[in-house]
C-alpha cells in the first residue's frame, strides 16, 4: 500500500496538487487499504505530496482504522465528538504554500467540502479523481484477478436464474433469491438486483417491484455484488415462453453490436469508439433511437467509475482497463434487451470476464 | 408533496437562501417522493424559494423520476450522455439575483458541488440542511407511525435474535441470518448488522466478521433497516452461557444510564441535557471513561441525522423529533456493552418505539 501511496504523491507533484483530501470510499481504500464506514462524522485522508500523510477518524472508528492496517508514513490522529475536524484537516497543510491546491475526494460529502473550503480559504480545489483516475483506470493483474473471480461469481448466480423465474412469481420474490445467490456464491456484498420483466424492460434502471412474471416476457435481469472489494456487473436477457413480436430480430441486432463493440476493444482504440462499434451497427439495423444510454462504465473498487465509453470520451485505452460492454435495446411499453459483459484491455485486445451464452435464455411459459 | 416544497420555499426565503440544489438522498425523496440512484450521472432538485423548481435527471433515469410522480409545480429536464448538466442546472437559476446564496445538499457529491460552483462562480454556498433541518426534524405523525411500524419489526428481529446465537458459530454467519430476518420482517433494505463478540464488541462500529462466539463472550447487536423509507436501529446485548467479570455490574450502570437519558427527553429540553443525563451516571458509576461516543443521533428517512444528543449542543427539544438514545460501554479487549432504543419527544415527555427488555439476555452457552 505504501508503494500505492508513493505513486499518489508522485502524480500529484506531477499535476501541481499539494494534496489530496479523501473520504470513506475507493480512494481511501486503494490508497490505504482502509474500508472506512461513510458517517456524518468526518473520516479524512490527507494526502500530501510531499508524502507526508494524516488520517483524521473519530475516535470512535480508531479501532475499525488501526485493525486496517494504516500504511507506514501516515499519521493517524483521532479527534473527539465536541473536536473540530476541519480544524484538524486545515492544521495538517498550515505548512503548505498560502494558496494551496488541493484535491477533494469525488465522491466527499459536500457537507464536509464546504467546512473545509471555510476552514482553508485561500485554497484552489479541483477534483481528487485529476489525480487518481490514472492510478484508478490501469488494474494491476492482481486487481484483473481479483475482478475475474468476481465475474466467474455473478455468471454462477446467472446460470441458476432460470429455475428462478416462473410465470406468477413478483420480481421482488425473484429479486430476493437472486441476492440470497449472490452472497452464496462468495460476494460479501449485493450491489444491485434490477429484474425488469414485460414493459417494466423498458426502464434501464428499473426498480424490481410488484409486477408478476407472466407468459410472453422479455425479462432483463442485470445483477452485481463486491467480492474482495471488487465489482461484479452482468445482464442477460431471459424469455418467458414465448418471446414478444419483434423481440428476437432487435437481440440478433444486439448481440451483433455487443459483439462489435467488445471486437473494437485493443490498446489506442478510444472509449469512444467502442461506442460507436455499438451504437453503428443498432443505428443500421434500425434500433439506434432505443439505444438511450452509453455503451459501458468503467469497474473496479466502484461499480460505476472511469473510463465511461461514451461518444466524446477521447481516451485511448490501456492494458489493464476494465469496463463494461452493455448495450441495450429499449422499446417504451413493450420490451427491454440488454447483455452486459465486463471486458479487460490486454496487449492483444480484449477479454471478456463474463463468458455465459448471450441469447435470450427461454424459460418455463 | 407539494405543501412540502412550499414549506421549503418559505423556508428558504426567510433563511436568504435562493435556491437549495439537491442530489439524491434524503432531502430529495421528503421534498418530491423521488427515490433517485446515487450515480455519476448528476441528479439534481433545484428548488428555489420563488417556487419555481426544476429536477434535472439523466434521460435514462426519466421513467423512474416519471413513475415517482414529480409533484405539481416541478418541471421535469433530462439531459442526454453528452449534455453539460452544471449548464442546465445554472440556466435554472440565471434569472436570480447577480451574487445568489445556494444551499448545496449536505450528502451531494464533490465532483457534483465542484462542477456547481464553476459554472455559478458567484454564488455564495452554505449547507442546504441550514434549511431542511428545520423541516425534517420535527416529523408529523405519518411519519413517526412509520419510525413506530419499523421500530416494532426490529423488535421482532432482536426476539429471534437467541436462538441464532450459538458457541461456534461466526459473527458473520449469526449476521447473515439477521439480515435475512430483518427482510423478512418487512424492511426493504438491510441498512446495517453488527455483532459484535467478546472483545470485538469494544469498537463501537466492529466489522461483524470471522470471529466464533464461545461461552463467556458478551455480545452486541445493533441492527436496523429502512421500512417504507424510514429507518430502524436497535441494540440489545446478549450473553452466552456465563457473563465474563464486571459485565453485570458495567450492564445494570448502563441500564440506568439509558433509563436516566429517556426521562430526560421533553419538550424543551436540549439535546446536550439527554447526553448528559446518561453521561453523569456513567461517571458516577466509574465508566464515564468507557462511554466513548455521543448519546444518540436523529433517525428518519436517514439512519443519522438531526438532532445530535451531543456534548456543546443546545438545541431544544420539540415534539415529534426523533432520535436514538444509545449509551454504551467499551472495555478494550473485554467486552462491550450499548442499549439503543428511537425515542419520539411527545407533548408529555418521550416515548421509546423499541419496547424489548433491556437486561442481557442469556443464551445457551
Amino acid at each position: 500500500m505504501a508503494t500505492t501511496l508513493a505513486r499518489a504523491s508522485e502524480a500529484m507533484a506531477a499535476a501541481g496538487v499539494d494534496a489530496l483530501l479523501l473520504g470513506p470510499g475507493a480512494d481511501l481504500r486503494h490508497l490505504t487499504g482502509y474500508h472506512a464506514l461513510a458517517l456524518e462524522r468526518l473520516t479524512l485522508l490527507v494526502a500530501r505530496a510531499d508524502g507526508r500523510h494524516t488520517l483524521l477518524v473519530p475516535r470512535l472508528e480508531r479501532p475499525r482504522a488501526e485493525a486496517a492496517g494504516v500504511p507506514e508514513g501516515v499519521e493517524l490522529r483521532d479527534f473527539a465528538e465536541t473536536d473540530d475536524p476541519y480544524a484538524l484537516a486545515a492544521a495538517a497543510l498550515t505548512d503548505l504554500p498560502p494558496r494551496p491546491t488541493l484535491g477533494a475526494g469525488d465522491r466527499l460529502w459536500s457537507t464536509f467540502l464546504l467546512g473545509l473550503q471555510e476552514s482553508i480559504p485561500a485554497a484552489s480545489w479541483l477534483r481528487a479523481s485529476t489525480v487518481t483516475r490514472a492510478l484508478r483506470m490501469r488494474k494491476t493483474s492482481h486487481e484483473v484477478e481479483a475482478l475475474r473471480r468476481a465475474a466467474r461469481a455473478i455468471d454462477r448466480v446467472h446460470a441458476g436464474v432460470p429455475r428462478l423465474l416462473r410465470p406468477g412469481r413478483s420480481e421482488r420474490e425473484v429479486g430476493r433469491d437472486i441476492a440470497d445467490r449472490i452472497l452464496a456464491e462468495g460476494h460479501e456484498r449485493v450491489n444491485f438486483v434490477i429484474v425488469a420483466s414485460g414493459p417494466n424492460g423498458a426502464s434501464p434502471h428499473h426498480e424490481t417491484g410488484a409486477r408478476r412474471l407472466r407468459a410472453g416476457d422479455g425479462v432483463v435481469v442485470d445483477i452485481g455484488g463486491t467480492m474482495d472489494g471488487y465489482c461484479s456487473d452482468c445482464t442477460r436477457d431471459y424469455v418467458v415462453g414465448r418471446s414478444p413480436e419483434g423481440y428476437a430480430d432487435a437481440h440478433t441486432a444486439l448481440e451483433a453490436a455487443q459483439e462489435a463493440a467488445c471486437a473494437a476493444v485493443r490498446p489506442g482504440a478510444t472509449a469512444a469508439s467502442v461506442d460507436a462499434a455499438a451504437r453503428d451497427l443498432l443505428t443500421d439495423a434500425g434500433y439506434g433511437d432505443l439505444f438511450v444510454h452509453r455503451t459501458g462504465h468503467g469497474i473496479g473498487l466502484e461499480e460505476h467509475e472511469e473510463p465511461y465509453i461514451v461518444a466524446g470520451n477521447d481516451l485511448a485505452l490501456e492494458p489493464g482497463m476494465t469496463f463494461s460492454v452493455e448495450p441495450g435495446v429499449y422499446l417504451p411499453a413493450r420490451f427491454g434487451q440488454r447483455i452486459e459483459d465486463i471486458v479487460v484491455v490486454t496487449d492483444a485486445g480484449g477479454e471478456r470476464l463474463n463468458t455465459l451464452d448471450r441469447a435470450p435464455v427461454a424459460v418455463g411459459g
